[in-house]
């Protein structure tokens, strides 16, 4: 990790980009690809795109040997441009108009979500013969972004479409499940895993023999406290299925995308404005050139509290003090934390440059085309060390 | 009102732009503007350009003889272009950078809003002689986007301020508050008026004539229930004014965006997936290819329930059933209204399309550059029902 930032920082220092801007070290995405294959032995890694849709991180994981999960024409249309194969390319976003499902199909794309009727027709109409996976609403423990029940559906008719799929001409391959994004508790997927395990049982007595699970993504990122290590969400991962599934073990597909890219990066920011309300308030307001509308969307609700690193040292924790730090438009909602207990230096003015740490992933693609006239956040990629690409 | 959705309507007939679009009738524009002038008479009426940014809404208001609000050089230069006066343009954001502000007075803006010390220092380094207003922390009742505590500072505070002011060579004109977005409590602006009118009183005590009143934006639009009139709101300000405030009245400045441009839009959307869960679900599921992230970032919380109609005739009430809405991406928070209670045509599918009304406002200015690989919300404004910009 620190080399990874040390490596950034370099290039920061060296560079100098106006602020903010957010860099993507491409070494530590491949790296990081790599230990994901190693923890889940024998999974296919499919990269969730909107995490980051860098064109240079796609093709980073094009070389390293990913697959990619993929949630509209666009986003099939960016893997291609990075050389992956259509076949490597999973159209997990259930919702879809026909001309997309038609588009992906004469590009080669194979596999397809689904978890309603209307769209399993489509994808028998416009993809026949496609592969397709049913996803599961599942009862996970709440994540740090949960889900809701916007997605998937009851075994029951997860099951009865997957029988369906059969009289469509398509090919049901098997259950996708999400246990909901920053999930910090491993046994969400022993719980979602059993009951896909139902649909497999409930399909092969209907002759019908499933032999895919996508367990999604969702895997910690280490923001404000530890998360899981790759090692126990896999060894929960391995026993859940060895404990639900009978031999051969159903192939496992993953679909990471904050694991995959937010650790490989940083934001360099600035301090715009300290101020106080009134001469009594205990806390300074820190307002910052980067807010919820061009970067930090994931602050909602403060849902994920990044680490803000001063660039420059400005003295001992006994130096510090409350802040609530808020974003740069006329917007009342652009308020990052004022809940979460942050503390800064005391010396810290306008002008000083702010780092915050793992923000590689939903950041600058989240960002607004142009809210109060401010710029979507750029984004820098680095190899060795060395610029090569800018957008 | 009707006028305005007919003819948009009619041009989406003629025209069927790919779906999602907002179009926006330039005429409403004009009108509205001409009717918010009526309303307050005597009053500048600055609009909030972040409401929406369109250039032909700004070349509108040009026109039509506003003055505008704006948060950003990059807003400043939109309303150069359109040609506006840059003597028309307040700089109405508390949070600039010295850059900032130097690139507006160099353009020739000559007033801004401030609220802390380290702003104020910063305009009279950086635009020296300006006129300056501070923006009031008012504790207003809850609007239905409120402000929060983000921005202004209390009485006492903005009185140092306006002082140190003179001190540092600047023109200390006036007082600012914004009771929040969509207020639809015009006794908002009451009390906001009491709190500003004792820091006129407290300045003039120290030998400075204050002369202006901010009053902010922040009135209704009709979305889901009847906002006030804007004879209601001027009414109640008027009164405040005189309650509050010696003679001469203070100027009265005005900040609308929603009210100003709300109402002269229409999003035309189409419906991608209707489904249930599980058999038993009570309400469907209706998946719109428009969401938070395409343009609708104000259905956050439910704050803003927009009004749904199908575009097709589909039956009477008695045939409509309840639905959850929600947006095209695989973002689980992607979910439009989940409590607010809809209810839509239980003859509705896939690919009917649906018109959102009073959308025109604070919609494809939020969009992101492309979440989920989603093109950001396209914008096409009408006059006299002709096509004039398509962006």
């Amino acid at each position: 990790m620190s080399t990874t930032f040390d490596r950034i920082r370099r290039f920061l220092t060296e560079h100098a980009p106006s602020s903010p801007c957010l860099v993507i070290d491409l070494d530590a995405v491949a790296d990081r690809y790599r230990e994901v294959a190693a923890a889940f032995e024998n999974a296919r890694v499919c990269y969730a795109v909107k995490a980051n849709p860098a064109p240079p991180v796609i093709s980073t994981l094009v070389s390293a040997g990913a697959s990619f999960d993929v949630a509209s024409p666009a986003e099939i249309k960016l893997c291609l441009a990075a050389g992956a194969d259509p076949e490597s390319l999973s159209y997990g976003n259930p919702i879809k108009k026909p001309s997309a499902i038609e588009f992906a199909h004469n590009v080669g794309v194979r596999e397809f979500t689904c978890d309603a009727e209307g769209d399993l027709d489509n994808i028998a109409r416009f993809a026949p013969g496609a592969q397709v996976q049913v996803r599961l609403l599942v009862e996970a423990p709440d994540s740090v972004t949960p889900f809701g029940r916007k997605f998937g559906c009851v075994p029951r008719r997860a099951t009865e479409l997957l029988l369906r799929a059969v009289e469509l001409g398509l090919e049901p391959t098997g259950v996708s499940f999400h246990v909901g994004s920053q999930q910090l508790d491993p046994a969400a997927w022993e719980l979602a895993a059993a009951a896909a395990a139902t649909v497999f049982t409930a399909c092969a007595e209907q002759g019908t023999t499933l032999r895919r699970l996508n367990i999604g993504g969702g895997f910690g990122v280490s923001y404000d406290r530890e998360a899981p290590s790759l090692a126990e969400y896999a060894g929960t991962v391995d026993a859940s299925l060895r404990a639900h599934f009978g031999q051969p073990l159903p192939e496992l597909v993953l679909e990471p995308g904050r694991a995959m890219v937010a650790e490989a990066g940083l934001i360099r920011a600035e301090v715009v404005l300290v101020a106080r309300k009134s001469a009594t308030d205990p806390a300074r307001w820190v307002y910052l050139d980067i807010g919820r509308y061009n970067g930090l969307a994931e602050t909602e609700n403060e849902a994920i509290a990044y680490r803000f690193e001063p660039v420059d040292d400005t003295g001992t924790a006994e130096e510090e003090g409350p802040v609530i730090i808020a974003g740069p438009t006329c917007d009342g909602d652009d308020v990052l934390y004022q809940h979460t207990p942050y503390r800064l230096p005391l010396a810290l003015r306008a002008g000083d440059q702010l780092d915050i740490l793992a923000t590689g992933a939903y950041t600058a693609s989240y960002s607004s085309v142009a809210f109060n006239g401010i710029e979507p956040l750029p984004t820098y990629c680095i190899t060795g060390g060395r610029l090569i690409s800018a957008h």
